[in-house]
């Protein structure tokens, strides 16, 4: 397949050195156009896999930079075609100006995402791999990175493979009840068969739906609000927790802050804090509209964090119990450094219930005394699932979606299956699922617009 | 010589790719203890200057994510010594993660300019070179970037050899007259080819020395002040000064906005904008210590842009002028576009002396006119020399003071020869000018403290 050859910045600017890459059937022999090895040798001459040291010149024969190339040959190569990596000095300036020699030796500036979406089109990785790749780079903490590379790896793509067999199978022992439905008693002993087949299938689609419950949160940051009312020491415990992972995000040199504006890292899980400042003013004020825009964003959270100076009375506990069913409630009791602070009490105990908070912790933010403590408890009230790189867990708006249709159809089949259809009927509905899931996997034909709109979100030089 | 190994991230965090470096003897070892290539061989089997596709893990065998590694062999690396690089997925998570495997592998991170220290040590380059590549790195304009180019390609330290080949051929002259100091008329005829030597010698240093001035305002940007009264459209006409660098500068993936803040970039030559927003209150006010304080910014500008909308009296002429000699002073007439407006005849016409301004241009900075021609007379009142990629001028602090001491040696030694006094008291002054030209490239003992000044500026990776 003839392609353009598409050149771009691989990396961000102001690092010691900055990566060009260049990709496409003509990527070696601009390369030579502009690159003059130390020992003299044409880039077109040497073999895949081998790094040149020399100096890049531009069109009016002047240099611009001592550069190191890798030579990558087709197929063996990120894209797949014939490639090019050209190391330069990082100043912002230099890689500007091999660009544009570049651009004007013939290449043209790529895309977002345009390297993953050749390799995706030359068979170098599927659309979910190609998507990982976005995720991977994306990442910021050990969970969703660990999903990322294993969605990567292709777990989930061969998870998908499985029940696509699976699919087919049922397809083709349909097929086959109907080349034989003059002889009756075949039909029925297949279909208990096909039945639990089904019905492990449907399980699995399922599993993997509900998973996107959990894969979003480990990718954006479980939510956590913090309740309570003024003075109870909120914002001291909110820079307490957001303290420590500062600290340790900012040993990578250039960082940016803004990442982690609101998020913490526990034990590699992102919890990401909402921002419930209305909420402070409940008991006192008569604007029901105000306390229930605040309450609102509390359904966000899947942690709350109750925090308190003084012991709730029953009908206070009743009323936030209320406010968060169906979340993990810790009750935080702040201040224990004042001795004389009623909150010193568990409250589990006096209400003679020890099931209505995920957990009851004991803090002083002030004096950083019981932090850990509760993050124990935030991580443990998080329920994540053990995740290893072979994981498969959807963090994808997309294939959730795709899933969620395929659970649909594959639901319809189980139905009409019990209902005890005939074979033609139920086949549709499988060559729908089946359809469903390859779009996850882009093995079936998939639109430029699909496409379009997966690659936009990428950045140049990937 | 054996060297512990370190290891760094060499660029920005943020974009498609990150690279991690290794160097040191155990380069490649090190990398083995985390790598696995795709084709199970060793990177220890590898030649230099080939690449390794395959997978990197930490000590407790977690995959942490799919790279390609570059193997470089002593002495045919950056650093001079084995090396490896690790091309891996720009996510922050993985590039930390990746370092801290190298680290438990035995690596230790890398000091700012460690490698470049390392480059030096091993004879890889000259110090003005391994302090020409952070100016490279830094360069954001052309005329910057050239020279640290031509500076990292030693034309700087070929033309200091050179200096000093001529400073021993003296020398040598000098003891050989000492040699044969009975030969009264051996003396005479050496003196005048020396003296002629000397002359030149000090005419180059000199030249070297001053050409600083230009270095530096090239390094930094050379600096205008825009002046002129309330209300003569100051602001707009800055904006439109700033507006074109911005647009181009932001097509660069991840350019800093800070960087061109108040710069910027005529023709590959940086321009930067002083603060006198103080100098608008001169006429009305009697705060004559504010005033001065104004005027004061304005002394460090080199090219001075007078903005007017009505035509200045003979008197202001002479204020102005009083207060910016020895700069360019530019007289702009805004507000072309009023048709009523008296400044649209020249005051060079008016005042019958066409010097006393370096140009005298017509704008409209609202609609945008006559913007190119200011350009081009602030381009040409800066009065660069035409820089080339051999181009020597001097833009390092510690390479001026060096050849300032230098020119105060060679000075000496020309007074000393012109008094006739004897070889030996003037072989003291060549022998410190020998040394201070020596202490530019490094090629003379060079001390710790002096090595960790230069370094401790680079970024972490270089």
């Amino acid at each position: 397949m003839g392609s353009d050859t598409i050149c771009a910045l691989a990396t961000s600017t102001g690092g010691a050195i900055g990566i060009i890459r260049i990709s496409g059937d003509c990527a070696i022999s601009i390369a030579d156009s502009v690159f003059i090895a130390k020992n003299k040798k044409p880039l077109n001459q040497a073999k895949g896999n081998t790094l040149h040291y020399g100096e890049i010149y531009d069109q009016q024969g002047t240099l611009l930079d001592e550069v190191v190339t890798s030579v990558y040959r087709a197929p063996h190569s990120y894209t797949g075609e014939d490639s090019v990596e050209i190391s330069c000095h990082g100043s912002q300036y230099v890689l500007q100006a091999v660009l544009q020699a570049l651009i004007d030796a013939g290449c043209r500036q790529a895309q977002p995402g345009e390297y993953t979406k050749r390799a995706y089109l030359n068979g170098k990785m599927d659309l979910s791999q190609a998507e990982a790749v976005a995720d991977l780079i994306s990442s910021s903490n050990k969970a969703s990175y660990k999903l990322a590379l294993s969605q990567l790896k292709g777990h989930f793509s061969s998870e998908l493979a499985t029940l696509r067999e699976q699919l087919l199978k049922i397809t083709s022992l349909l097929e086959l009840e109907l080349d034989f439905s003059d002889h009756e008693e075949l039909e029925f002993a297949d279909r208990g068969e096909l039945l639990e087949l089904a019905h492990k299938i449907q399980n699995r689609i399922s599993t993997l739906a509900h998973s996107f419950e959990t894969g979003i949160a480990l990718k954006k940051g479980i939510p956590v609000a913090i309740v309570g009312q003024t003075n109870v020491g909120k914002s001291t415990l909110l820079n307490r927790l957001l303290h420590e992972e500062k600290a340790i995000v900012s040993d990578i040199h250039g960082t940016t802050r803004d990442i982690i504006e609101d998020t913490t890292v526990i034990e590699g899980v992102t919890f990401r804090f909402i921002d419930t400042a209305g909420i402070r003013k409940t008991q006192d004020t008569i604007e029901q509209l105000g306390i229930e825009r605040a309450y609102k964003k509390l359904e966000e959270a899947t942690i709350v964090l109750w925090v308190i100076d003084t012991l709730p009375t029953k009908d206070e506990i009743k009323g936030m119990l209320n406010r968060t069913v169906g979340k993990q409630l810790i009750l935080v009791h702040n201040k224990i450094d004042k001795e004389t602070n009623s909150s010193n009490r568990p409250v589990i105990l006096s209400c003679g219930n020890n099931n209505i908070f995920a957990a009851e912790v004991f803090i002083s933010a002030k004096l950083n005394q019981g932090l850990q403590a509760l993050e124990k408890a935030i991580y443990e009230s998080a329920r994540i699932p053990e995740i290893s790189e072979d994981s498969i867990i959807v963090t994808n708006a997309r294939h959730y979606e795709a899933l969620t249709h395929a659970n649909e159809s594959i639901s319809r089949v189980l139905l009409s299956m019990e209902m005890g259809l005939s074979g033609d009927l139920i086949s549709e509905d499988l060559r729908i699922c089946l359809e469903q899931l390859a779009e996850i996997t882009g093995g079936q034909i998939t639109t430029d617009e699909v496409l379009g709109n997966i690659f936009q979100h990428f950045c140049i030089g990937k």
